[in-house]
């Protein structure tokens, strides 16, 4: 599997999550882990790229806002980031973006 | 200074760099690290953030397309980027992506 997500030709979304971590382990890299290969089962998901330093970036590709918007509410994804505003992270930004064009090697 | 950007209300433009470096090292970090000072000061540039394991996520934010097309075309970026087509990537792609809206911590 390539690192680099695989998506369609555009128009699609992605959602950037910028994360910087704290010193909270507890159940945080199971989670993550967790959150990603749940991530790919929603309707609509369409790749992920993920990396982290001392900054985290995740972006998910979905194919409309709609599937995002269900992935924000689902259940266990709610308590995911529950975890992660009261104990995981000292600061992150979510951003929800229209991907309008690509191009790559 | 914050690892993640700050940027103003949405709508913003994001270009997502998505890189998986070769073996190849010469004139990598310095040119790396000067495009990031090239890109700040070019018009209608916001805020950049980037992360590095065997993946790369640069995010550069930016005010309008026009800035972003300015920037591909700038004189010393494009020749960064034949640098990183030929020798310092064995895989990238490129996507530019409104910002519809965002939320943070």
């Amino acid at each position: 599997m390539s690192l680099i997500a695989e998506t369609p030709e555009p128009p699609y979304y992605a959602v950037i999550f910028s994360s910087v971590r704290s010193e909270v382990g507890d159940g945080y890299a199971e989670t993550a882990a967790r959150m990603i290969e749940l991530a790919t089962q929603q309707p609509g998901f369409l790749g992920v790229e993920s990396v982290r330093e001392e900054l985290g970036i995740t972006i998910s590709y979905w194919s409309d806002l709609e599937s995002i918007r269900q992935w924000k509410t689902q259940a266990e994804h709610l308590e995911a980031q529950k975890m992660g505003r009261e104990k995981w992270y000292t600061d992150y930004k979510t951003r929800i973006a229209r991907v309008e064009r690509d191009y790559e090697k």
